[in-house]
Order: structure tokens, then sequence, then C-alpha cells
């Protein structure tokens, strides 16, 4: 059931992806394939289901064009993978199993690429098929969820910084939830906000992406010591060569395993309210931390 | 009195940046320092100012809060410049007289700083102080005139592609209208939308910022041939040295800076229907276009 929720999330995001994307042929041309080479390259679109899903869930149903802000949210995301991936950054060679951007365009195009997908993501965002208030409630979580204050960039300023420099938990917690929990719990309130949920609606999505993405990095943290470059798609014990602090490097594998269990268990008890309606939900949170790739 | 008016509008912007910007203290230290580095640089504030200028136009006096649209504008204008700065692009060391962002802070805190500055506009953006349907109207227009269809960042790669190419009126012209005037007049008409000006209100600052902003190109392209780096406070010569498709390069500097007047008179004539309230916007479009840096 879960699987078939998944697979039907993951097309109708393509489709809207496919929707709010320029052509390959559309000029200039470099700069579209490059922005549509990182973004079709087989992604879960685990940010556009989860926020789908929390619509779903406040919703009692899909509501109309909620596509186009999953969309809008897997645009950002792309484009914090091409930066990260850049020589000056992580400098990354394999991403989703094909090289990265910048390995088949050049940096310059790649840097471009990565502006180019947050500024389409606004664009997007402005259009959305949702009350003008709903719109800028939703452009200013996301903004803030994405930005420097404890948010996707301040997170990856941290990450960057703490190699090669002694463990330290609250460093560790503070990359965590700003580098990929921010981003994920703009999700799940970008749904709830597009289905003009309620304050006490969108607080309970709120704690819940909170807490599935702080599981869900833990676990990609687990996965990098051990998994295989293979079954990651992208290179795998890259962690350990720049000597990142990670939750597997303070506490070893199995403690962090236990403590991504508690967070999906937070996340699902968050859901209370919305009762059986929110199983899909409840089934993401227990999916993300028994993930092996 | 253009010279105050100017000033007036540079020194409201840069309170504006001061309000809207993180401080340096604020962590990470590092990105805000970086932000700040390159928006407190000592920039002319021209997109900012013509923004405020269309919206006085318009609401016959200056509506407030205006000068958080212009924060927002210049943010935008300065992170494509700490960008196109990077080594991968134009490779520049020098911009408004000081070292460029990654000369000071490195390659990574640098595309990062841009990527937090566009971030934080659009954050800026969503919580101006008019009505939603403006703030989405203004945010769809910012985002289109800086992205990739006859946008900033579209101008910027066919430029950077245009390099050591023979030259072309028709490409010439698709980098200008899209990396230099689609940004200011974007500033225009965002300025238009603020002050809640109608269709032809709106039309008529678009038509203005267009031909401004062709102007503004062409005359910062004469500039880099006939004055010195010092007098520019960024390096000269660069568009030479890499035989980049220019207007001087295509037509010698006097038939360049004809069709830069030309211009400016077409800007002044679209203004007619504001009458004598539009004599700042007019002085602005002759004072573009006789500067000499």
């Amino acid at each position: 059931m879960l699987k078939e929720i998944l697979e039907e999330g993951r097309l109708a995001t393509d489709t809207a992806l496919e929707r709010v994307l320029p052509t390959q042929s559309e000029p200039p041309a470099s700069i579209h394939s490059a922005m549509r080479h990182s973004v079709f390259a087989g992604g879960k679109r685990l940010r556009p289901i989860l926020c789908r899903e929390s619509a779903r869930v406040v919703a009692e149903g899909l509501p109309d064009g909620i596509d186009d802000l999953g969309a809008a949210l897997e645009l950002l995301h792309t484009y914090s993978l091409i930066h990260d991936d850049l020589p000056a950054l992580d400098n990354d060679d394999l991403r989703r199993g094909r090289p990265t951007c910048h390995k088949v365009f050049g940096e310059a195009i790649a840097i471009l690429a990565g502006d180019a997908l947050q500024t389409r993501a606004y664009e997007v965002l402005s259009q959305l098929r949702c009350p003008p208030e709903s719109r800028v409630a939703i452009i200013q979580v996301i903004a803030h969820g994405t930005g420097t204050i404890e948010g996707m960039i301040g997170g990856q300023v941290v990450d960057l910084e703490s190699e090669h420099t002694k463990p330290d938990l609250k460093v560790l917690e503070y990359i965590h939830r700003s580098k990929t929990a921010a981003l994920i719990c703009a999700s799940t309130v970008s749904g709830g906000l597009y289905a003009e949920g309620n304050q006490d609606e969108v607080a309970a999505l709120r704690l819940y992406g909170q807490s599935i993405g702080l599981a869900f990095q833990i676990v990609d943290d687990v996965l990098d010591v051990t998994q295989t470059s293979e079954q990651l798609g992208k290179t795998a014990g890259k962690d350990a060569a720049v000597e990142k602090v990670t939750y597997p490097a303070l506490f070893g594998v199995e403690e962090s395993l236990k403590k991504a269990d508690a967070l999906a268990e937070t996340a699902v008890t968050a859901l209370k309210r919305f009762g059986e309606r929110a199983q899909t939900l409840k089934d993401v949170a227990q999916f993300l931390v028994e993930r092996k790739a």
C-alpha cells in the first residue's frame, strides 16, 4: 500500500516538474539541459511526497495543484545538491548514480543551474493555485527553512566548517536540524498551509516534519558508513574521509539507529489528532528509518 | 536636486538592508560576514532607487515600507555579482573597489553567500507591507526577470558562451536585454505594483525600465573600454580580454553612446502620462547615460 502511494507521489511530482521546467531545447539550451540533468536523475521525491501527504491529511483528499508546490520543493532540494557537489564544497563526482552537474556541464553552468532552480522555485510558488495569503505564507516558510538561520544553508555552512574538527553533539544537532530537517519540515508545513490547515494542524505537521527530518539525516549518516557507493548511488564513506561530525561517529551505528527510531516514534505521536487518515504519513516515518539507500 | 534624491534613496536602502540582513555576529558568522561584505561594498543602489522613484510616481508620494522591496532587489543584484565574480565564471578579484567575496571568504562560502542572498530576498518579499495579491505579483515579476528565459541568469549564460565567438547583434541584444535590463525593468515594474499602479501605469514603467536597462549596459560596456580600473572600482578592459561581444566592439564608442542616448529618449517619452511628477525618473535616465563610472 505504502509502495503504491510513494510511487503515485513520485509520478505526480515528475509530471509537475516536467511542466514547470523549460524544455531542453528552449534557449539558452545549456542551462536548461543542466537543470533537467539534475532534476531528472531519479530522486525519490521525498519532500514533494511529504508535502502532498501532509496536504491530504488536512484536506481529507488531495487539493488541486498541490504537485506544483511539491515540484518547487524538489527544485530547491536539487539546487542545494548541485551546489553541495561543486569542487569548492563537497567535490562529489557521483549523485543518484549519475555524474554530477558540474562533471557534465562544467562548473560555471552548474553554479548558474543551481541558481536558476532556486529562482524558478519561487516563480512557481508565486503562481500556486491557492489564495495569495497562503502563497506568501508558504514562500516565507520555505525561504526561512532554506536560509542561513537554522535553515538549509546555515546547516551546510556549519557542516563544512565542522570538517576535521572535534565532534560536538551541539554542533551535530544544529547541522542535522538545519541542513536536512528544516527543508523537510518546510515541506510538511507548506503542505498543511496549502490545504488551509488551522494552527494546531500545522503545528502537528511541523513537529512531525522536524522529527522525521532529523531521523532521515541520522539514517543517511549511518548508510554512509554501512553501505557501498553502488547501493547508495553516491560516493559512500565520504563523511569519514573528511572527518565529518556524524551520529555514527559520535555514538556508533546501533545507538544512532535507536535514536532514529525514537524520533520516528515522536513523529507518529504528533499525528494523533488526524486519526486513521494519518496512516500514510506514519508509514513514511517508519519507511525512512528502515530504508537501505 | 537629483544628487540629493539619489543620496536619499541610497541611505534609505542601506538602512533597509541593515534591517533585513542578519548581523555579523549571528551564527553561522562566516556566511553573514560574507553576505554583508558584498552587500555593503559601496554600491550605487540603482535598482532600489529606480524602484522607490517608480513607486513614488504612481502613489504621488513614497509608500510605506517601499525600501524593503528595494533591499530585496539589491540582495538579488548582489547575489548575481558574487556568483559572476567566481573563478569558474568571470574570475574577478575586484568589485566596487574591494576584493571580491571569494577572495576574502573562499569559494565555498562565496557560493553559499550568493545562494543565501537570493533566499533572503524572497523571504523579505513574502513579508512586504502591501496586500498579498501585490506581493505574489511582485515575486513573480522579479523571479521571471532574474530567471533563465530572457532573465538575468539566461543573459549571463549567453554572455559566458559568447566569449571568443564572432560578434552577433542578435546575441548581443539578447545578452543586454536579459543580463541587465531584465532586473532593472523588474525594479521599476515592482515599484509600480507596490504602489498599486493600474495596468497602463505599470506598462509605462516597464518600457521605461527596459529602455534605461539597455542604455545602462551599453554605457557599462563603453566605460569598460574608456575608463581605468581605478575609475570604475572594478577591473577595466575585461571584455576585450575575453573577446566579449559588446556594443563598442561592434559599433565603436561613439555610435554606442548615440544608441544609449536614443534609449534614454525612449525611456523619457514612456513617462509622459505622469507629467511633471516623473522629473526624477527622467533625470535618472539622463544621469545613467552620462555617468563616468
